[in-house]
């Protein structure tokens, strides 16, 4: 049976954060790193930006579709976008490392479907 | 007075869109960086990946937070994203910029608030 969606999205709040963490783009690469590694998906490629005088932005294109985090250290407050096509992620465990990953005091998530197989009216292959 | 959210999220879904657009990175890249001009964001850094045999993911870091994009050719179907942290940004222009690029004979948006500041409890500056 094929799955009703195209892509998972998973849309993580992170409030409360340890607030050392949060404007160290190398420190959050490799810990985004090894929950990519942890949940099963793949790294194609990276980019990670720190803006002056705070704050940093980091994408991670998958396999899979995409990993995004945008840090306001200011407010100990991390935005984490984890979009995947590849329904054998598991969400629960993504989620409760990147709260760890981040400390996060509290957190909230939004799930998302992308692109219902339903509402697609012209496949060509 | 400060905004109650630190950042917006328009989230995209195009379907039947013009497919010989949705497998050419270059050409997808480059209307998207059109219209990150024209709706007055900037672009800090891209990467771009074609998969084999088909399908093109990319993310642009803005200042104001990101863009990405995940095509699907096959089923004429792309999901896009974008995040800013900047309010001036108009959303209505981008969303119609977006589908007059992709040719999108329908879509569907979702627009959610990233990062409440009524939830922000520890401000360290």
């Amino acid at each position: 049976m094929h799955s009703p969606i195209l892509g998972r999205h998973l849309l993580l709040e992170l409030y409360d954060c340890a607030n050392d963490f949060l404007n160290d783009p190398a420190k959050i690469e490799n810990g985004l790193q090894q929950v990519i590694l942890a949940i099963g998906a793949t790294a194609v490629q990276s980019v990670f930006h720190r803006f002056e005088p705070i704050g940093v932005s980091g994408v991670i294109v998958l396999a899979e579709s995409h990993l995004t985090i945008h840090t306001w250290p200011e407010y100990r407050y991390a935005a984490l976008d984890l979009f995947t096509c590849d329904s054998r992620i598991d969400y629960n465990q993504a989620e409760a490392a990147f709260k760890a990953l981040f400390k996060a005091g509290r957190s909230e998530k939004t799930e998302l479907k992308r692109g219902q197989m339903s509402h697609i009216q012209k496949q060509v292959i």
